[in-house]
C-alpha cells in the first residue's frame, strides 16, 4: 500500500498555522496537519482548582472534542449522549500531561490557562495536532499574560510538539493519515519537548505485536518529525 | 448609545458565506456576521427517527452548540456538565422548525438530514446566522443527494433566512452586535421565507415591555433584513 | 372546522381560578382553562442565586411541569430520564422572563420567588395558564411577605397574563385547545401587562408560513384575551 | 405529646376520595387522608416490559413522585438534579410490589398497568395513600378493561390497602401526621389485602429500638385502620 | 422442596469472618454466610456532611454495591449505567439506618464513619450479611479512633446483626440461600440489637399473603438467628 | 531513595494467583501483586455487540473499577456520582486492547468474553496486575468453552501479561509499588505476549522528561519481567 497522497515514509504532511484565529480567547491557533484541522484556544483565568490553591503554583489543563461531522460519518454529540467517551477522556488527558511538561508553574504564578481544542475536521493524528496547537496557542496566552504583568517569571520551560507515526505493510511511516491509520498493525503517537526529549510515548499493536527492532525505528520517525513541528511552531510564533 | 460599528441602523453586518468548508460533510458553510462564526454541516441519513418511519416523508433536525471559548468569557462545555443547557435546547428547536418550513418532505424522500451549526465564535445573532447558514448547507446536500438520485421531486420549496432586531435607546436597529444585544430594552429574532412570509416571530422585552408600534417597527426591519439575506444566500449559492 | 366547544373565534374557555390550593406555599392556585388544570406555587426564600448576591436585588425564577398522565397518553417522567427535556426548559424559560417583566427587584428586598407550575390536565395552553395562575400565586406571596415586612417598597409593578393564539383553517382563534393546537397552521403565544403592552411575542407557522395581515390579525387578538384575562385575575385577587 | 388534631389513637384521619378525577386517564382517583394529598393515576397499555414479553402474563408498574412544594420548604425537582433520589425509588417500588399483591396476571391479559402516585401536597403517610388511591385507580382501570373485552378473566383476586403507625411517646398511633411522624421513636407502613392478611411490613426504629410487645400493638392497630380503608376504598368505588 | 444444603430450618450457614481483610481501612472485614462473600470497609473522616456540621454528633453513613459479575450472570455496572439503582438506593439506606442504632452519636465526636459494603459473591441474603459485617468494621475502627483519642466516649451503645427468614414451601425458614429466597412466598429481613430488640422488621409477600400467625413464626425464627449472629460477632472480635 | 521493601531494582513484589475464587463466573482469579490485589473474572455470552454480529468473530472487552476504600484514602464510588472518570475509561480500554492480542476471534465463535478486573486494595501497579491476571481468567474460561464445545478452534494465539517500569531516583526500577510510583520522574506501563514481543508501551514523563536511553533501559526492564510474568502465569494455569 503506497501513502495515499505519495509522501516518503518520514515526510509530514503539509502543516498550516494561523495564529490569533480567534478574537476573544488570550491565545488561539488553527492548525491543520494535511485535512486535519483542529482550533487550538487558550483561556487565562485567575484562579485555580480547589485542590491547587495556596500552592504558590499555576496550573495547565486541557480538553478535547471533535465536531459532530468532523469525521466521514457524523458523531452523536457527546453532550447530547450526557457523557463524555472513554477515548474524548483519555486523549484530553493526554494534552494536558504533555503540554504542563513545559511549564514551570512557580512561574506562571497562580493562574490557569485551560486549554481547547477542538476537532473542526479530522484526517488522522488529531491528539498530536491538538498538542502541537495547543503549544502555540499557550505560548501567544503567555505573551498576553507577560503584558498584563500577571507572570511571576518565564513559564515555558521549553516548547512541546507530538506526532503520529506507525507500520502500515511493515513499513515504519510518519503522520499517518486516517486510510492508513487504519491500516497500520501498529500505531504510536510520540510526544517530544524541544531539545528531543520525551514527554508521551505511546505504542500500540493494533493487529500483529510489534519487536524492538520495530519500536526502535518507530521511535527515530517520530523524533525526526517533532524536531521538524518543533522547527515549525518556532516559524510559527517568531511571525 | 451610537452602533458601536457606525452602521446605519438598518444594516447588516457584513455577511461572508464559505460554502463547502468540511470536505466530508454533504453540504456545509461557514457564514459570518461580522464577528460571529457559525459553521453550519449538513449530513445525509438514509434512515429516519423510529416515529417518522414508513411515513413515506423524510426529516430534517438540527443541532446548535457553542464552543466554549466562543465568548469573552470561557464557558464550561456541556459534555462535561453531562447535560444541554435550556438555552441550547431552545435554539436547536428553533433552528430545526424554521428550516424545516422550506421543506416538502414527500419530495425529500426517506431521508433524514442532521444539520449541525457549530458556534465557532460569537458577537451576537447566533441563532439567527446558524439558520441563514444551514439553509445554504442544506441546499448544498439537497444538490449531493439530487446528484444521487435520492430524491423523489424538489424537496426546498423556498428558502429561509433570519435576522435579529431589538430597541436600543429607544432605536429599533437591524442585525444587534453583542454590545447592543446586552444593551437591547427588546430583542427579537424574525424568520422569513425567501418570498418573505414569517415563520417564526420571537420578540422579548428584556426591559420595558414594548407596544404596538414598537412591534411594527421592529417587524418592518426584520423583514427587509432578511430580504437582504435571501439576496446573499441565493448569490452564495449561485457562485 | 368549527370549535370543538361551539365558541366564538374571540372567546376564551371558561377560567378558573382556586387560590390557596396549597397549605404551605406562601402564595399558590390552582387555574384551568377549560380542560387545562395547572397548579402554581410560590415559594418565598430569603436568599439568592449566587451571581445574584450583595445586589440589593431580588429574583423570580419559574419552573414548569407535566405530570405523566396530564395528556391523553402517558409520557414518561423527565426524573426517570435523567434529563430536562428542551420543551419543558424553553417553556421554564418563558414563564420566568414573563413574570420578571412585572417585578420591581428593588422592592423585592433580597428574596427568590421560586414559581412551580404543574400541569395537572393538558388541554393546549399550558404554558400561557401557567403564566396566567404563576402571576396570581406571586401577587399572594407578595402579600405574604407584605404581612412579614420582608419588602422594601411595592415589587408588582404591573400585572401580566398570557394567552395562545392561532390560525385554524385560515381563521384567526383565540385560546386554543389541544385539538385546535394540534390542527393550527400557526400558534402564537402572547404575553401582555396588565396595561396592555407586549411581554413576549411567539408565533410559528407550523404548516403554511404566515403574511403580515394574519399576524396583525392574531395580535389583535390576543391583545383581547390577555385584556380579558386581566380583569379575571383582579377579580380572583380581590376575592 | 397529644394529637394535634385530637383524634383516639387508633383513629384514622378524614380520608376523602375523588373518582376520575383526570379526564384522560383510564382511572384515576384523587385521594385525601386530612392534608395529605394524592393524585393517583392508572395508565393501560397494551404492550409489556421486554422481560415479560411472550409470557402471557400482564403486568403493573407504579411510581411515586412528590411535588416541589407539596412540603413545608420546598425541594427541588428530582428532574433537575437528574436522577431520581433513593427515598423516591425505594416507595415507587414498595407501591408497585403492593398492588401487585392483589392481581391476578393471568386475568389481566398482555397488558401493562402503569400507576402513577403524584403527592401533590404531604402531611405525613404519603406512601400509604398513594398505595390506598392507587388500588382505586387501578380498579377503575380495570373496569374499563373489561368494557373494552381486553382482559381474560376477573384480575382483581382482592383489595390492598395501607396505613403507617408509629410510637409517639410511648404510645400506638394510627395514621401519623408529619408532626408526629417526625416525632416518632418506631414508624410503620403496613399493606394488607381486603381479607386481612399481610403484603408489607416495614418497621423501622428511628430511636429507641422497639420490643415484641410493641411490635404486636403496632399490627394489631395497623390491621385495624387497613379493615377500616377497606371498607372505604369498597364504598368509593361502589359510588 | 428440602432445604439445598440439608440445614435445620433454623439453623445458620457457616458465617465466617475475616477481620482486617484491607490495609488501608480503620476498619474491615470480609463476612461470609455460606457462598454470599461481603467486604466491609470502615473509613473514618474529620469531616461532616453539611447538614450536621455545629451539631457536636458525628455521622455514621453506608453504601451498598454488588460486583458486576458476583451473580449467575453477570449485571451491568451502575457506574456505566450512570445511575445507582433502586435496589442499591433501598440496600444503602436500610443499613446505613440499621447501623446508626448502635451509635451514640455525642460520643463518637464530630467524627463521620462511611461503610462501605461490597457484595464480591451473592448467594441470598447480601443486605443482612452486609449489616453484620458492617457492625465489626464498625467497631474495630471505633477501637482505632479509640487509640488515637478522636472519641468523646464509648460510641456503641449496643451491637448490631440480622438475618433474612422467610416462608419456604409453607414452612418458616432461616437464613435463605439464593435458590430458597427465589422459591420463598414471603421473604423478610430483620435486624436486631445485642440485647435482642427490633431495629429493622421488612416483610414483603412475594407470592401468596401472609397472615398473623405465620408472621410471628418468622419473628421467633429471625430472633433467634440475630442471637446467634450477635455472638459470632463477639467471638470475632474477641480474637 | 532506596526500595521501600529492599527489592533489588530489577526484581518483581510476590506474586500470588488463585484461580476460582469466584463459584459463578466461567474464569476467575484474585491476582496479588505484594499489596494490590485484583478480582479477575471472567464472563461468556453467547451474543456480540451490536456492530459485531453476523461477522462470524468473536469479542473480548474489558472493564475496570477500584473499590472505593482500596486506596488509602477513601475515593467517591463512580456510581454514586453518575459518570465513570477518565482514569477509569482509560484503562479499560486498555485492558480490553491488551488482551485482545492474544485472542484469534473466529476461533472464539461468535462469543463474547466480557473480563471484570475489580481493584479490592490498591497499592501500585494496578492496571498491569489487573491485565496479567486477567489472561488467567480468559484461559480458565475458554478451558469452560472448550468443555461445552463452544469454540471453533483455540482462541488463544499467545499469552498476554504487563507490567510497570519507572525511573526513580534517576534508577530504572521493576514492578513500582505505590509509594514509588507517587516518586517516579517516569512511569512505564509495558504489555508483553508469551514470545517477548510488545502489545503496549505507555511511558509517561511525570516530572523531567526522558531521553532514548533511559527509555531503552526502561524496555529492558519491563521485557524482562513480562517474561517473569508469563512463567507465573503458565505455573498458575499448570495447577
Amino acid at each position: 500500500m503506497p501513502r495515499p497522497d505519495d509522501r516518503a515514509s518520514d515526510q509530514l504532511r503539509p502543516v498550516r498555522v494561523q495564529r490569533g484565529w480567534l478574537d476573544h480567547a488570550e491565545g488561539s491557533a488553527l492548525i491543520e496537519f494535511g485535512g486535519t484541522r483542529v482550533l487550538c484556544a487558550a483561556s487565562v483565568q485567575d484562579s485555580l482548582p480547589r485542590w491547587r490553591r495556596e500552592s504558590g503554583l499555576g496550573w495547565v489543563t486541557a480538553e478535547y472534542a471533535m465536531l459532530p461531522r468532523a469525521t466521514n460519518t457524523r458523531n452523536d454529540r457527546e453532550s447530547i449522549r450526557g457523557r463524555v467517551g472513554g477515548r474524548t477522556h483519555e486523549i484530553s488527558r493526554l494534552i494536558g500531561r504533555s503540554i504542563r511538561a513545559c511549564v514551570d508553574f512557580k512561574a506562571l504564578g497562580e493562574n490557569t490557562v485551560q486549554l481547547d481544542c477542538d476537532v473542526l475536521q479530522a484526517d488522522g493524528g488529531t491528539r498530536t495536532a491538538a498538542i502541537t496547537g495547543a503549544y502555540i496557542a499557550l505560548a501567544d496566552a503567555v505573551s498576553w499574560m507577560r503584558g498584563r504583568r500577571l507572570l511571576r517569571g518565564e513559564p515555558l520551560i521549553t516548547s512541546v510538539s507530538a506526532i503520529s507515526v506507525g507500520l502500515v505493510d511493515g513499513e515504519a511511516r510518519l503522520d499517518l493519515c486516517y486510510e492508513e491509520d487504519s491500516a497500520a498493525e501498529t500505531d504510536m503517537n510520540v510526544v517530544c519537548t524541544g531539545d528531543g526529549r520525551f514527554v508521551e510515548v505511546q505504542g500500540t499493536a493494533e493487529g500483529t505485536p510489534f519487536d524492538r527492532a520495530e519500536l526502535d525505528a518507530l521511535l527515530d520517525l517520530a523524533a525526526g518529525g517533532c524536531a521538524e513541528l518543533t522547527r515549525i511552531q518556532a516559524e510559527a510564533l517568531a511571525r
